[in-house]
């Protein structure tokens, strides 16, 4: 049984523990939400405040070239280039993962357009996870109506002996935003090229949270996410990579002045930039990239310390001591773990349900939680899925102590038959 | 001949000029650069602070529901609505114009295809101004390249009759950025419906700076900027509209959650919402968003001083004195003004050319401005056009004695041969 003292304990020895001081966190709440919206850093409010009274105030339109704006797309995109096993000029930050999404689904589409000529097979189905995030389903259901393609949603185990000569496309996010749930991005992306079918992977839930190396796992396009794992701030913009065989083989449609080989020279006729520039389109929202910047710092701030793998690390420990004490403590209350157990299949998160006749319990104790300052967040089930409840772990600034301490709020919660008094009054919430 | 006392006096008269002082501007600087980046309004940083501190900082998760920023997209788009002749609930902010005028350019295809069906005329041709604002020329270029189509580009004078039964879409920037020169919305608008041709306006040098009452000129599909005359910031996010009458017609292809009809049920299998909120893609930039807000509300504040009219009329008068004052004090210096004449033509710009046998010289000229702490800026031309120095007049916060001192400043400059002495050392710069 691991006490509060042990892990006030695990505090003391965590390598990683000064980055906490990063973070702006409100007193009394422990903030297990950092998968939906990360936490504020402490550089954030005044890094912004000097972008809009000196380098807009003041200098105004020089500023694109001064305060270096124009190049804010690739120079936080070349800080979480090294979050992801990307290289320099690989990737850039731009626009939202759903615009990004739809640049590299079209810019798949097209390569695969490519190698169906003459006898090779007419591959027109983009495959995916039955739960995958939905604006991914969403921006694929909706390339395929463009394409006359079908979108075949499967069980994340049905997945790999699906890929075969009719498959497209395969993409996955790669990790499940409801489970928690970590795909084998290598092992998927060697299965999907062996069939001939080219791999796109949302990156949403694991850039800043586990490892990933894009060049390793040979993987054909990622994007990914600036507000959850990488603290840019509330609807951050995301980020887009593709790999430098693919980059300068298609336009994307999306050819905003951005992407043009010569932005300035003002000229008609779209000339694509090389490799991943174009896949910027339109000008930067340089307040929420100057945002985004101080949060992806925070990230690499761990870099000393052992980057992304002392994290990894960290989180792995925070995840399972997390299941082990809502075994331990909450036993008999209906609640169980359905993130997988074992770490090299989990994220940096873990899913509860709570089996009862009760209707919207799950609901209900989330909401008895943050009532308590606890905060996770709930996601409805379906025909398919259980309602869960849903907490995120960011090792950057949560502790062994807000672990234990969490799940010493649920065990009250549930003992006391609290979460029945707990008023619906919060539905929304935005992963 | 109009002196600065007179100019004085003109300020001293203007019902607008308390709007001023809604705005940081720099000391020393006649700032005629606000159709490239708006001016810092006095209220934004205060109100940034706040969303990161308390609302992103504090409030955390909370804030999509408490904080109303899951709303922020369609209320600052009623705010713009009543800038532009739109109606509440017909109006969104979402992503930049060159991404929102891709989506009304899918759209409106798919409109054009359905009246094409049987034996109707087969129309695949985008007709769009050889000026107009590159972004925009790039998108309908990859548009057209997409649906197999043709971009034709015109100029603007010959637009109107080439409007026949080939042409599917006319696309145009209101206010050409080049020229400053204003096209007649209605009139070509009902000269393109009566040629069975849609219409997408983009109104990036429009609004904010011209009345525009798109239900009057029965526009089809508008997008426009929030970084210019709307002094939302660098990189402000855009707007987007379509008339009521298409809008519930078509998906969008950039069809990501926040378009969806519920987007918190997060269901597989998208449902596009009712209206123009379908054109929403993914999640909003709340930041910049925030930002933009103040920026709009620095142009409403004049709604009780008469609003569009009275700020046009005032742009009008001051466009008028620095065309005259050009004429009066820089007779002989190779200057002329470009931009036309009659006021019912021209946006709030106004466009030199230099005529002398240096090249580069009007770069050069801008560039001595600049030195002066007069902020223009500088068009190069191609083998359709000259280079232009280009000058914007925000009604808002530019003063009569603004004008005349910035021409006094030019005359210097042209007299003394200050020009050809200026630094060709900042050559970029973003409309």
């Amino acid at each position: 049984m691991t006490t509060r003292q042990d892990c006030l304990l695990l505090d003391a020895d965590d390598p990683l523990a000064a980055l906490r001081a990063q973070f702006e966190l409100p007193e009394g709440t422990i903030y297990l939400d950092g998968n939906s919206l990360g936490v504020l850093p402490r550089a954030t409010a005044a890094r912004v405040q000097q972008v809009i009274t000196a380098e807009w105030g003041r200098d105004l339109i020089k500023s694109w070239n001064t305060a270096g704006w124009i190049d804010l797309p690739q120079r936080v995109g070349n800080k979480i280039a090294r979050l992801v096993g990307a290289r320099d000029n690989e990737l850039v930050v731009a626009d939202s993962t759903s615009v990004n999404l739809f640049k590299v689904l079209s810019a798949a589409a097209k390569i695969v357009g490519q190698a169906s000529v003459g006898s090779a097979p007419q591959r027109r189905v983009i495959v995916s996870e039955r739960t995958n995030f939905p604006t991914d389903l969403y921006i694929a259901e909706s390339q395929c109506r463009e394409l006359g393609w079908e979108l075949e949603l499967l069980d994340a185990d049905a997945i790999g002996q699906r890929l075969n000569e009719d498959v497209a496309l395969l993409m996955l996010t790669h990790v499940n935003y409801r489970t928690g749930r970590m795909h084998d991005m290598a092992g998927l992306t060697a299965q999907a090229h062996a069939a001939g079918v080219r791999v796109v992977w949302d990156l949403a839930h694991s850039a800043g949270a586990v490892p990933v190396d894009l060049h390793a796992a040979q993987a054909d396009f990622a994007v990914g996410c600036g507000y959850k794992y990488l603290n840019g701030g509330p609807g951050a913009p995301a980020f887009v990579w593709v790999h430098p065989e693919h980059a300068d083989s298609f336009w994307q449609p999306l050819a905003g002045w951005m992407g043009h080989a010569a932005p300035f020279e003002f000229t008609p006729g779209y000339r694509p930039a090389p490799g991943i520039a174009r896949y910027l389109c339109g000008t930067p929202a340089v307040l929420s990239l100057a945002a985004l910047e101080c949060g992806v710092d925070t990230v690499l701030a761990a870099e000393p310390f052992g980057g992304m793998v002392a994290l990894r690390a960290k989180s792995i420990a925070l995840t399972e001591l997390f299941a082990d004490l809502i075994d331990e403590r909450c036993a008999g209350s209906g609640l169980s773990v359905v993130s997988p157990r074992e770490a090299a299949q989990r994220g940096s998160q873990v899913c509860l349900t709570h089996a009862g006749s009760e209707p919207d319990s799950a609901y209900a104790i989330v909401q008895a939680l943050i009532a308590r300052g606890v905060i996770g967040d709930f996601r409805a089930g379906d025909a398919n899925a259980d309602d869960i409840l849903r907490f995120g772990f960011t090792p950057l600034y949560t502790r062994f102590v807000d672990v234990c301490d969490a799940v010493e709020h649920l065990r009250q919660v549930m003992t006391g038959g609290e979460w029945r008094e707990a008023r619906f009054n919060q539905r929304a919430a935005v992963t």
